[in-house]
């Protein structure tokens, strides 16, 4: 069947490479959000603990959750926590909030102060991604918080990924002052793509997820990262065509009498973009092949003519992206970011973690 | 948190709409493959199976054992057996194969010779999809297989969506051909835009599937089903801007100070297509809100200073596509299909089934 093969050792190859590149006081933390960004956030927080990582960030509650059991060190939770009931979850099961506004502050001031002890959180302020967490000015206020241990302040960059982008500067000289403020508490700034702005980034606590899973965290460089996932469709169907026949919906690709067709199990509901139809290729046989016609929901068509006749009667799989057609070219082709494809990854495919 | 209203009643409407409209001698199956086009594959069954629906269709393998102890009558699997050992699976799981293939059919024709009974099969021809199925040229080949019980010879449409097209006649004639070499066999043709055009194409049984999960069957005119997903999105800050400030990754977008800004929960990890990035809407309190700066993987920017303030502190949840936003017209706007957003739907988001 369609299946995905998951280097887990490629996550942890790509987890060292950041880690050598971070300043030696900084620690190297990784984000294991919407499920490892679709490769499997257990498989990846296993992995990434033996190659030394204590520090995993998720988005939501459910996502800590289910993480929970296998965690032993620091689990970090970005969006924060809603009511009361969710301050108590988070405390039992060891889960750190990171506090986006007022309104969150003051639930989990409120429910520490009851609880009669000083409870961990981050506290995220704003320097200009226009996103989640506080505005400086709001600095004054949240000093009074005497229930919270803010282990961490920390702030998130918008053009990390474009090393030029006058941004970068502004935002880290606004963290800068900000931290000012917070003497007790250590500082969280860089992603995948901070890490590689330099060590004045770095602070105390790097925050890499894309990267770790292959992505180019440097765009219009070389990507010094592993490939980390394979994906291979199974072939349906082969043909050969006994006449010129119209492919897939709506008609839209003339195939010739003669053309081997291959029809493989894969689809825009295993995450394939169908913006890709009659444009994108796959890869087998040391050949990159053509998709034609319109993707379907389960089905690719292929015209594997190029291949010996032999050759394409014995093809059993053919590579979607993976070592041949990397994740960040199948995303550029597409119009989207290679995010994108990791989180779009079917539900329904196979993963073999190698 | 961030979920999914899942109208059940609105597929059985949607289910009793279709039989409505085929001819009364014949029976209407449901497709719920991909795990019902994203909705939820036993949901839907259980549903369907209380509106009187005897005859189910999944791509997978996999899907037909996920759904074979729930199954009471008929579940077919589009895509065929591969092997020996998969002919062997359907048969305990009283999976019906489609067989599209020579390979295949020879596969289950040897698996049932050894068993010594005739086992139930469809028998796939393409009659112009230019994808899956048998050539016509086959036919002679195929009257030999003294072991399986061809119940049905089925074909797919490739321009139903299109009435006026030449090719939907054309298909039509040729498996009416077809059909004269199985006397014995009951015919299967048209999927849901199929249904709407006209009694000449329902034959013995049709097999919707989108209709029946509220994507329009025919593009172009009113929408005949009713909407089944409601897709709400949790707010996780509300900001009042206190300077011009930039939004989201890339600094794409200049909001004003006094803007009023909901952060939802909701992004492209959950199915929400990126390239809606400055350009979709969100409705809430009786209004459609725009999309500002880039989706991002796990969060939304909008701009809500159109509504009251004290509304718009109020705000717990914003409708990302449902009553007010048609998943069609979302579709279209990303130009993408509803069906990519359906299936696409995210992983990680609550399915209230009601």
């Amino acid at each position: 069947m369609s299946h995905l093969n998951i280097k887990l050792e490629n996550i942890a190859y790509n987890y060292n490479l950041l880690k050598e590149k971070v300043s030696p006081n900084a620690l190297c933390a990784s984000v294991i959000k919407a499920n490892a960004y679709g490769i499997g956030a257990k498989q990846a927080m296993k992995i990434l603990q033996q190659a030394g990582c204590k520090d995993f960030f998720v988005a939501l509650l459910d996502e800590a959750l289910d993480l929970h059991e296998i965690s032993k060190d620091n689990l970090f939770m970005l969006h924060g926590i809603d009511n009361n009931k969710e301050a108590k979850v988070v405390h039992h099961h060891n889960i750190i909030p990171v506090l986006n506004d007022h309104h969150q502050i003051s639930i989990y001031n409120d429910y520490a102060k009851i609880l009669g002890k000083k409870l961990p959180a981050i506290l995220h302020f704003d320097t200009g991604m226009g996103r989640l967490g506080l505005d400086l000015d709001d600095v004054q206020k949240i000093i009074n918080n005497n229930f919270i241990d803010y282990k961490y302040i920390m702030s998130h960059l918008a053009c990390a990924d474009e090393p030029q982008h006058p941004h970068n500067q502004q935002q880290l000289q606004m963290l800068k002052k900000l931290r000012r403020f917070f003497p007790n508490s250590k500082v969280s700034f860089a992603n995948s793509s901070g890490v590689f702005l330099g060590k004045d980034y770095h602070f105390d606590l790097v925050r890499p997820g894309c990267a770790l899973y292959g992505i180019n965290p440097t765009p219009g460089q070389p990507n010094p990262m592993k490939q980390v996932v394979t994906a291979n469709a199974r072939i349906v169907q082969r043909r050969i065509l006994q006449k010129d026949q119209h492919i897939g919906y709506g008609s839209t690709h003339l195939a010739k009498k003669g053309n081997q067709i291959l029809v493989a199990g894969y689809g825009y509901a295993d995450g394939y973009p169908r913006s890709l139809s009659n444009f994108g290729k796959c890869y087998a046989q040391g050949q990159y092949l053509d998709i034609i016609g319109r993707v379907s929901m389960d089905l690719l068509i292929i015209d594997a003519s190029a291949v010996p006749e032999q050759t394409f009667q014995s093809i059993k799989h053919v590579e979607i992206f993976g070592d041949n057609i990397k994740i960040d070219d199948l995303a550029s082709q597409a119009k989207v970011i290679a995010y994108e494809i990791l989180t779009g990854m079917g539900k329904r495919t196979l993963r073999n973690y190698l």
